[in-house]
């Protein structure tokens, strides 16, 4: 097969990383290839650290095992998760770059509806590079796109929009679906492609997907810590989704956008449903306290960087979560570690002094 | 030409009206006809009440024009506009039936991406009689959806939903821009099919448009006012934005959804942006204080029916807004006049009584 051609500088090119997360080698690239290959990789090597993992030629890559994550964090490396991808966030930590994509290694090239292989993370960067508008919603979705504006009745004083922190993309194939779900529904796939891409409003919380996903790291990256899973925990699976309600929580506080939609990439294997159950099952019923917990959450005044934010929240974790289980008191700790170990690996300082509109001091 | 065939009996044939605003002969319903053809339609002649209009043979209507209102409402019929669409609302008022579809004379039978006619009225009724979810964001869109379903960390509490006031569509073609931006990009159509319905999230606000718009009238009928426009006002193409941010308040007071995106009709013809520029201008920047008005109103737990909170924005409009231009105290006043005219058309009483959480008393 003639391989495909590669345009010459792709976009932000210097400013990305992509970082993944895996147990195997990582022969998913290939196919990536015509999009991934002119980026730096950031492999965060989970499980066994003395198993080589395969990095396909042509690649310009940097590679962590947990014994690299425990040399460099020291005791700090507490809060890195262990065998679970949760463990991608120290690849977040160690990027020196203004933009993160993150993708699982499961997750190939989804075709649009003309048939075409879908540059992820073109549309990823095209959503951050633009505004976000959560404050009023537009029925024609994203008013920046091509073909696109706001529409009679959008209040003109909101259409500069604000910055865009974080761009969640979807999945073709097989959906992003709970054990209970994949449990019941064992044969549903993800067919439709809905050709859009949306801010999802101030004040309202998404289950943010880690399958597929970019951020801008200089606003954001404090708050994309994916908790405690996996080994010695007692979940798993809600990785991601601690992420993006904290990171939502956080963003609404300082007038930073999220945006979901496009683009699409193809999840090819459904995980295990009864590994899956066993995982989720205690975040099933905590996430019922967990979600009024962060509807309601209120960052004050002084909380003027992502820093600040989430040395707060985890202040309110701690006093609020931790009557529902010891094991938030524990989560609220390691959000503390972990912004210590983002600061002493990240020395230039807190992320951009925002304030609470979304404008640079 | 082959008559399409038309379905035995459609859902819904006997519980609900189509109201159409005219001012011309209703030469569009031709091709509506296997869709709207067995529905019964009201129809609102604006201006000339001595003009006879058109409807095609076969049609079940009755038609209101001026002189009608002005007797069957007596003195109250000043709160209906008159030489705007906004008169519309008057066929919501003497409907008899659960719910209600209006549409625009200028609004044509769209096609989907494979060349299918759509069958807006049909997409419209599922989006009413399936629930909405506006306490957290779904990221595969409408969750009721037929290969849809809830994504991991969605909340297993809120999947019940609530039930839909109102289903908002979408236009391909002319989209619905203000005069400004008509001005600026006279040539831009809207070609992209997006194929999705989602919730709009309580506490956010959007430009309702009525072009192509159904609701649920036993659930938010009596909110559905589409204010003072057009002659002797000093504003026009504000009135469905105006019963858009009334209904959307009302409905997050009362724990009910409303959803937009499918379906779409085909727009074939861009209004005068000049025309439009003199109607809308005073609404572009009283929009500015509108919104957050809007945004900041909140109801009191005695608002248990659709009237009771509707009366009590009328209240705030007058206190408020009044400051902000006195057609607004003219507008509190008429929007109190609606809420009697319903009443003592709609004798069997208030809209359902609903907790502030959407379920019946």
């Amino acid at each position: 097969m003639a391989q495909p051609s590669v345009s010459p500088t792709p976009i932000l090119k210097d400013e990305l990383d992509i970082v993944i997360p895996t147990i195997r080698n990582l022969d998913f690239l290939e196919m990536w290839r015509p999009f991934f290959q002119q980026y730096h990789l950031i492999i965060v090597q989970d499980g066994d650290p003395t198993k080589v993992i395969k990095v396909p030629e042509g690649y310009d890559y940097e590679l962590y095992n947990r014994n690299d994550i425990n040399k460099i964090l020291g005791p700090k490396a507490s809060c890195i998760s262990f065998k679970d991808s949760a463990c991608r966030c120290f690849g977040y930590m160690v990027s020196k770059k203004k933009y993160i994509f993150t993708i699982d290694d499961d997750c190939f090239v989804a075709k649009d509806p003309s048939g075409k292989d879908i540059n992820a993370l073109e549309q990823h960067i095209k959503n951050l590079l633009t505004p976000s508008t959560p404050f009023f919603y537009n029925t024609l979705y994203d008013p920046y796109r091509e073909g696109a504006d706001f529409v009679r009745g959008y209040p003109f004083s909101l259409r500069e929009g604000v910055p865009t922190a974080v761009s969640h993309g979807l999945w073709l194939n097989i959906p992003d679906y709970d054990a209970p779900t994949q449990l019941v529904k064992p044969l549903e796939r993800n067919a439709r492609y809905v050709d859009a891409v949306l801010t999802i409003p101030k004040g309202t919380l998404f289950p943010m997907c880690g399958m597929n996903l970019a951020f801008n790291r200089e606003l954001i990256g404090p708050a994309m810590y994916f908790g405690l899973m996996g080994d010695g925990q007692p979940i798993g699976r809600y990785d991601d989704m601690w992420a993006g309600w904290c990171t939502k929580v956080i963003c609404d506080h300082l007038g930073l956008g999220v945006k979901t939609g496009l683009p699409y990439i193809w999840h090819s294997k459904a995980s295990n449903p009864f590994v899956n159950l066993k995982k989720e099952y205690k975040g099933i019923y905590w996430q019922e306290e967990l979600i009024p917990f962060f509807q309601a959450a209120t960052l004050s005044k002084e909380c003027t960087t992502v820093q600040k934010c989430y040395i707060e929240l985890s202040k309110q974790v701690k006093a609020k979560l931790g009557k529902v289980d010891e094991y938030f008191i524990k989560l609220a700790d390691a959000m503390v570690t972990w912004i210590e170990a983002w600061d002493e690996l990240n020395p230039s300082g807190d992320s951009a002094e925002l304030l609470p509109n979304g404008s640079k001091k």
